[in-house]
């Protein structure tokens, strides 16, 4: 990989903390600076300690940097981008890990014009977020995809998917539209489902929210955690990635629409063979070492 | 509790061999006998040897038994009564752990005149099925749902309450038809929305299955885990809990039309509001031991 002397992330929740965790313990002889918005995130990273650096001013925290990584909301990028574009050295690359990229990409070529831009984004993460929710092995084992614009330098996609891989990180290519419609469906549509169906049983009056809390390791439980996510982190990836998740969302109501009449016909034979289907699918994923085969995700009984 | 000198299990699958290995840790001194129809199972059951006796007949397996237990799948229940009723004594309680619970009282009704049954429902499980997917701490600190019929005599539902307690579960009492709603909206549906969207990524002609697999840590693979659950135990759920699953079926339906047309219309005030509000269940829910507090279920990362 491209020797990097010198990482500036901005934005330093969850996963900006996480890299600067992992970078100082898998690579300790580039230094991090970082930068966030707020001042309480500021003063929280420095009593955390996971920079070398933490700047005040967004300009300052780039003016070394050979990697500009930004890890802010979807919806902050634009503006994170101009924030730290008067500091930035002109040979710099700048990459984000933001979860939708084609709006992401748009607006980091926007706002940083003559810049190298190579948008990443590691799917990982936890249900968390914060500064002090950040933690070294995050990505270890994991996918990070690359999404670098048309004729970017080898060089360039290089240097981050190099950089993602010292981290621990397993790193796959592809354009940006597709990355978007690929987590539509891993990511996106998931969240958007666990959201509806943890406000759907909280609404519902016919069982009270002590019942829905007594009795969700029936199944509901699973979907709280991920409905505890970051709503902004979240408003923003279903505003930036609508087209996409809107398609999935159309193949999910169809689909449901399918076993809804299978219940009220008493199809037994055409649930059993969906639900047979579907076992498959997580035998995969514990294959390929993307889950933990422990039963109910090794909760303790 | 009533003294209990004898129990049997009927259905020796991840419900039955877990109760089965919870009494020999917890109540060693209550004998258990275990009867499953399939040879297979019993043969298992006595290799992993959870019961004091694994009986090859049905009605031999409860004649000397003060409380059976009924584990077989719902649809199975009135085959599993008719079964046993040549051997049972005349005092003996008849329970089961059935997910759905008024369909199951009125077939035991039906196929055990003259018999006090009381049914109950452990709300715990893992996605695992079969014998030697039992552990006998599975059921410490969830609840158990006992659903006495009117008119139950009260030592009747105190001996089964007193049993599940013995096990480490709490026990509620309510009547079936409220049970079928609770558990409808706590297990049914988030198995159902699972079993949904896990076929929907599969036939998802714009992603590929490998490409599902790989980046399934976005979030859907805590869907997989649920839709790896029993085929033939869910197309029974389904079938049994028909009306309480299509009523809140249709409650999902609408808060997913409203936040699909909030994301169609880039309503961003309206989804961020809506993802605020369901983080607070999952707060109640580790507040009351019903999850782990750990980050992503504890998974190693
Ligand atoms: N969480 C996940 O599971 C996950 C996984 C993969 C990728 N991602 C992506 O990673 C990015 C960060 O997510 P996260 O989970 O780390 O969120 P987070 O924990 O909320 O952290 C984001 C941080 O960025 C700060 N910030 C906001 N606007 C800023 C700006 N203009 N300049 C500098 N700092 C700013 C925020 O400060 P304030 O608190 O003051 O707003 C906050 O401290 C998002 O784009 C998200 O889509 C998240
Ligand atoms: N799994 C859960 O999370 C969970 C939680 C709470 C309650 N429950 C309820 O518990 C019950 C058992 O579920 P499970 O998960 O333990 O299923 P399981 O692991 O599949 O075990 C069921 C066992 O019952 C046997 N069986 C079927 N019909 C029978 C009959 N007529 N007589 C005797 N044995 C028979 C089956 O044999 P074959 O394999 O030959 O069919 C199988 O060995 C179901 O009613 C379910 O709704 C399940």
């Amino acid at each position: 990989m491209m020797a990097l002397a010198h990482v500036t992330i901005v934005g330093l929740g969850l996963i900006g903390s996480s890299i600067a965790r992992a970078v100082q313990e898998r690579l300790p002889d580039v230094t991090v600076t970082g930068h966030d918005a707020s001042s309480e995130v500021r003063a929280a990273a420095r009593t955390l300690g996971f920079c070398d650096v933490v700047a005040d001013d967004p300009a300052a925290a780039v003016a070394k940097a050979d990697l500009v990584i930004l890890a802010v909301p979807v919806g902050r990028m634009a503006d994170a981008a101009v924030a730290i574009a008067p500091g930035l050295r002109a040979d710099a690359i700048i990459s984000d890990v933001g979860s939708s990229k084609r709006g992401v990409a748009d607006a980091l070529g926007q706002a940083l014009p003559g810049h190298l831009v190579i948008p990443a984004h590691p799917v990982a993460g936890t249900e968390n977020s914060g500064p002090a929710a950040g933690f070294a092995t995050l990505f270890e084992g994991r996918w990070c995809i690359v999404t670098p614009p048309a004729g970017a330098p080898d060089e360039g996609v290089a240097a981050v998917t190099g950089f993602w891989q010292a981290l621990g990180a397993k790193v796959e290519t592809m354009d940006a539209a597709h990355h978007d419609m690929v987590l539509a469906m891993t990511s996106h549509l998931p969240h958007l489902i666990a959201y509806t169906i943890v406000g759907t049983a909280s609404e519902f009056e016919e069982v009270t929210e002590s019942e829905v809390i007594k009795y969700s390791a029936g199944g509901f439980r699973d979907f709280t955690r991920i409905a505890a996510s970051d709503p902004v982190m979240w408003r923003d990836v279903f505003l930036a990635n609508r087209d996409a998740v809107l398609e999935t969302l159309q193949r999910f109501n169809e689909d449901l629409t399918v076993l809804q009449q299978a219940i009220r016909r008493g199809d037994g034979a055409k649930l059993e063979d969906w639900f047979t289907r579907t076992r498959a699918i997580r035998r995969s994923i514990i294959e390929q070492g993307q889950d933990d085969a422990a039963p109910d995700f090794g909760r303790k009984h």
